[in-house]
């Protein structure tokens, strides 16, 4: 452990980042017998009788798990759940400081997608939504549609849709600041995980119509035969104009770049075969794609990353705290809410989360700490 | 809902009891840099390289998972997880105030012992320690068990140990004031579940030889024929005089009643059949087994429940937050420490609470909020 480094100082510092808040007073042997033994029996008792109570009664209603099994830690890869907490608490932290949502981690043991349905299951009762969080694909693509069908409560998994939201916020407010509309720009994915098929999926169908996305052994496209599954499926909803090769193929000309794949895979020459002042998100982290001032060596007019220490984070932490406020709002106003039910919704959150600030080269989004984030997702969720 | 009843609108007032506290600031992008993205991409790595450092830099090495599938909450029976919560929810709260732990409840679908001990197989990388809780007889004895043997952080099973623990602390004050040996004394324990066999076993521990438990079909003894598995085992270690018949035939001539079964099953007369100067504990919750003023009526000379309006409340909450705040930090002294390993670890732990004040007959037992119950139990862990 090097005690040098200011993050692992930082995390020594509280032996982690949460813990426990008490809410309500619990000072005198009276409050005692109201929060537990004997009052609570007639809390329990009016839960049982009228379940519907729970949110009003207990914590449950403003309580989301953070479940991880820890095969995608970051860019780290499958580290464990263990090793995994510390991103589960800087979320926990991140969802009470900004919107008032409280979140437990729970970096568990699991080995199938069976295992981590069948826990989600079981820990339903006890919560009021399910943030997913660094599970590896394609696990992860079944883990969430099954419990889309298999749940009452809202889930979202962070590194999919969370992830998606906020690249096409980010991508609306870069083709604003362009002068360019997003649908007219072609746009290169690389990296065909949870989080490039979720984005692509979301610009699909945000009405982007010239998009190509690139794994590890070069474009979807129909001459790939070893796709499958989610990959492809959308290889099938994307590349119209046919391309084969590699990412090198795929980028020149191109208006747009996203990554979501590893650290240091592009230079200023790459860049400088995309289309005039082209836009590069280079999101993997913890190194992107392309360092910021490299990417603007080869001429690129905006250039996002995934991390706080650069200008322009594209950052999971301005979706995932105000959307499960307004998933978890709307839920205790009408019980039979479903996200699911609202094909839209996810386009409609960014849409909001672009639309806090008025955009500019180098603040396409907003802070995460801009106190107008949180608000406008909340609304685009519960007042429609 | 009866928004006249105060429990009811203490809870309202906080829509239940606790929450997510912010441990660390969080307040800058530089402070989210170290939080978050990018630093605790080495927080993360650190852990995978070197497992010991998570209750250094996660709040793992605090946090207890309060583990309940809501078959035997309170005294209401089988009432199913979510009604279970505002109890789980005191219990953090306990935890939290009276001994700094961060608790998290998690009431869980689940069906039998094996899903259960999945379960918490699964949570063990999230936690420093397992509090199960309002699990019914007999399933909650295969669970501990099992759990004793197959994790390697603590756990502990609220109603049989916490009780037996807090049960054994209050006879052993009642007995001081009273003026006789506890091993002298004959004991029987009403409720052969979870809290009854386990008080049982303590009680054998510390030298109790006349020891009778009775449950719903009479006194434990070799002309029932109907005992299996926990129950056929106490009845072989207890019972010395072969009693045989109902309640009244046991409590004639005892010294101490200990109930743990229902409301209202005993009256003044009852008490008058026991011996001179009785010691009364009815726990049964919410109601008593008798109330103290009737129990006073029949002769008692010291009565207990497990109340908070009453005096001499015979509460778990006097154990666990301490129990774990000793378990918690022996661990965090050395990893291999193992509660299993010390057999006279409850037995001490009573001792060390009984030990806290100077008894009376209003006052066996110190109040939840004397600041010497934590240091004293968690001295009988850590200090030996």
């Amino acid at each position: 452990m090097d005690r040098n480094n200011p993050a692992i100082r930082y995390h020594l510092d509280g032996h982690g980042k949460i813990g426990t808040a008490i809410k309500t007073p619990v000072e005198t042997p009276e409050d005692l017998a109201l929060a537990y033994t004997p009052g609570v029996a007639e809390v329990c008792r009016t839960i049982a009788a009228e379940p519907e109570t729970d949110v009003l009664l207990t914590n449950r209603g403003n309580t989301v798990a953070i479940v991880t099994d820890g095969t995608a830690i970051l860019g780290l890869g499958d580290i464990g759940p263990t090793a995994g907490l510390p991103v589960m608490e800087g979320k926990a932290m991140l969802f009470k400081k900004t919107a008032d949502v409280d979140a437990v981690p729970l970096c568990i043991r699991a080995e199938s997608v069976d295992e981590i349905v069948d826990f989600c299951k079981r820990i339903e009762p006890s919560f009021g939504g399910i943030n997913l969080e660094d599970i590896a694909a394609p696990t992860c693509f079944e883990v969430l549609e099954r419990l889309e069908r298999e749940l009452d409560i809202p889930v979202f998994h962070d590194d999919q849709d969370g992830t998606a939201i906020v690249t096409l916020a980010a991508l609306l407010n870069a083709a604003k600041v362009r002068g360019t509309a997003l649908p007219d720009m072609r746009v290169v994915i690389n990296g065909a995980g949870a989080a490039g098929i979720a984005i692509a999926r979301l610009l699909l169908d945000e009405g982007v119509r010239d998009l190509v996305l690139v794994d590890s052994r070069g474009i979807l496209g129909p001459e790939r035969n070893d796709l499958s599954g989610a990959k492809r499926n959308i290889a099938e909803r994307s590349n119209p104009r046919g391309l084969a090769g590699d990412l090198a193929t795929a980028i020149s000309e191109a208006d747009a770049f996203v990554g979501v794949s590893k650290g240091n895979i592009l230079n200023a020459g790459d860049i400088r075969t995309m289309a005039e002042r082209p836009i590069v998100l280079a999101m993997a982290n913890p190194d992107p794609e392309i360092l910021p001032d490299e990417a603007v060596a080869g001429g690129a007019f905006i250039v996002g990353t995934g991390r706080s220490d650069f200008p322009n984070q594209i950052n999971n932490a301005l979706v995932f705290p105000g959307l499960f406020r307004g998933l978890l709002d709307a839920r205790m106003k009408d019980r039979s809410f479903r996200m699911t039910d609202i094909p839209t919704l996810k386009n409609d959150v960014a849409r909001a989360l672009a639309s806090v600030i008025e955009p500019s080269r180098d603040g396409i989004l907003p802070s995460v700490f801009d106190a107008g984030v949180v608000p406008a997702i909340r609304a685009a969720i519960v007042e429609r």
